[in-house]
């Protein structure tokens, strides 16, 4: 195994991008990725896609030929839609890392995209209900409102966090993408404002969680021993773990825990040789407000149950011990379901280049987790700027 | 590169399978791969699936880490679903291929599935269209015995191609198919029913076109220096390739030439050593009659325009120049989309062993031609029995 970096990336930015097609925005954000890794398109050698549900929403599959010819990638690369539901970007940019990894390919443009917002509200409920086991869960009616709900609850009862830990998510998330040019929300929220939000699925309001959002973003990746060729601020994969966890709610011991993060957070560290405490900063998947709270811990960086006690104490702001989700998160900066795992990643490489809208100090060390269904699939990656 | 190879297929049969759901009959295949490999499922790596439209026929995205967890496969498996069209599992056995070729794993397990027939036609429809660009061709209307209609007359235009000439393939495919088990359809059929079938799309007819099918194949991938603990007669993958071709029919300058199977082609002879007319047996995506003509020509074994000569002249039947889809190919054996491309490989892999139900005698080298959308995405792999 060799190393793998990043040499330049692109994004739309997340939210409603009337008049643009799923194919335009993907082109948008590959464009950018190769334009600023100043590699020609005849160099790239595989295309991985991320998309979770542009099949059920817009009537579209074989969207990763589709795009590579819209950008006009050479006919001989291979293209490659991957799903793993709202991780299917995070497992792009993992199969990208390992062809690179592998010495099988030199130059891998890895984008994750979704189109959202044309669709009906139903339309994306049915799509998102897609990643439950339609056999089973899925028949109950249950949804990831209702999902993340009953997380909520039972860590509130396990661990005595409070309703206002959950607004306080928010409220931070909100007031980091104040700065984020590509976020779909740029206001501040107080908790006032996210705990009188509509109820969604108790004890989740409607600032709990995450908004259906438009969006792409890709990354152009290269063996590290030539990647300063390409960029004068290469970022360096450090750790690449995919894993799986429990398809259903009633087969967790515990749904305060979800083991794909425990398991994917393990491999990464062990692989980036590093412990939690030494990451600098990180985007997680807040697609609600305890998402984030259960993946901090489930991550490594505060015990189990004292996430939302964490984020009371200011530890998880930008200047904090472990800042989360300055970009502001799934919540304030957009969910475009097949496009997050690798937004995360844009946010990061910018953290890391220190160029970031809402900069992190001296961050020299960045982690990106990202997870799709009931936990039933997850990423983690760890980044590292040199020098 | 280390060499590769095939230790274990499943596969249910393709056809109705009533009463059995998507992850069943993916479990089935899977169970049954892994149970020939003889290996334990602790052993298996990675996992990836193909499929192309569960999402829009049965509202059912993120089946790959779904069927890993009925499998019982192990929490820390990587689990990716890869779509591209109807060439979804041949993708899945190149991504299989390239972890194992490269090192990074000893075992993965690939498998395709597609569950059509609990949907309706006009749901079907839907979902197979959802490979055109439906910006741009898709608002056509243009469906894909449309597509391969046009080709059809432009291949009797330009070469002469005689309608008898597509009918003679689909009588070759159903008789193939009566000995074959799996197959969805085991009842002769000749020149005289297949022209006085239903038209379907001038000058394709009903007998012309392959069936809505459900059904699912897998195989267990190792490498070569480790395969004969596991397999008396492991199968060697010799070459793997996986291409992109147009999106649209309107930017084909010669729609009768699909370029992504004649670049595939390439790369795969050249990767294997070989050239057309060293493969004993080839499984070939023949959607439609006129779809196997074409593919017989863009992967060399007959010169463009000599195909249905050569399907006249009996050159493709078993005992023939070339055996070309002695399983009874997408139009008798069935056409569970993203199931085929393994399927073939399943078929390949019992005609290298010497135990196919339809043997073509002394096969020693094998082709699988799986192929997607327009034309838009396409593998073609050569396979080698060992002795």
């Amino acid at each position: 195994m060799r190393g793998v970096s990043i040499i330049g990336i692109g994004t739309t930015p997340f939210g409603i991008l009337e008049g643009k097609s799923l194919k335009e925005i993907a082109t948008i954000a590959c464009n950018e990725a190769i334009k600023e890794a100043g590699i020609e398109k005849e160099a790239v050698e595989a295309f991985y896609l991320g998309n979770f549900i542009s099949g059920i929403l817009l009537g579209q599959e074989t969207i990763a030929p589709l795009v590579a010819n819209s950008l006009g990638l050479p006919k001989q690369v291979p293209c490659t839609k991957v799903e793993g539901a709202c991780c299917s970007s995070g497992i792009a940019l993992r199969q990208g890392y390992l062809l690179v990894a592998a010495g099988l390919a030199n130059f891998v443009l890895v984008a994750g995209v979704e189109k959202m917002t044309s669709a009906t509200t139903e339309k994306n409920t049915e799509g998102l209900a897609s990643a439950f086991d339609q056999e089973t869960e899925g028949q109950t009616g249950l949804t990831f409102p209702g999902f993340f709900a009953l997380i909520a609850r039972r860590h509130m009862h396990q661990y005595g966090t409070k309703i206002e830990h959950l607004a306080l998510v928010s409220v931070k998330n909100h007031g980091n993408s104040t700065a984020n040019p590509r976020a779909r929300f740029r206001k501040k929220a107080t908790v006032e404002e996210v705990m009188a939000s509509r109820m969604v699925a108790d004890p989740l309001k409607l600032y709990d969680c995450c908004s259906i959002s438009d969006g792409a973003a890709a990354a152009v990746l290269c063996p590290s021993d030539i990647a300063h060729q390409f960029s004068r601020k290469p970022i360096d994969i450090l750790a690449s773990a995919h894993t799986t966890g429990f398809s259903t709610t009633y087969e967790m011991d515990d749904p305060t825990i979800l083991m794909a993060t425990v398991m994917a957070a393990k491999k990464a560290y062990e692989m980036a040789r590093l412990f939690p405490q030494d990451i600098h900063v990180a985007e997680l998947h807040d697609c609600f407000t305890i998402a984030e709270i259960v993946d901090s811990e489930d991550l490594g960086f505060f015990e189990k149950g004292k996430g939302g006690f964490a984020v009371e104490d200011g530890l998880t702001q930008v200047g904090g011990k472990i800042p989360i989700n300055p970009s502001g998160g799934l919540i304030s900066k957009g969910h475009p379901v097949g496009a997050t795992g690798l937004g995360q990643v844009y946010e990061i490489v910018k953290q890391l280049r220190g160029e970031h809208e809402n900069q992190v100090r001296n961050a020299g060390i960045g982690l990106s987790h990202n997870l799709g269904a009931t936990g039933q699939v997850c990423t983690v990656h760890i980044f590292k700027r040199r020098g």
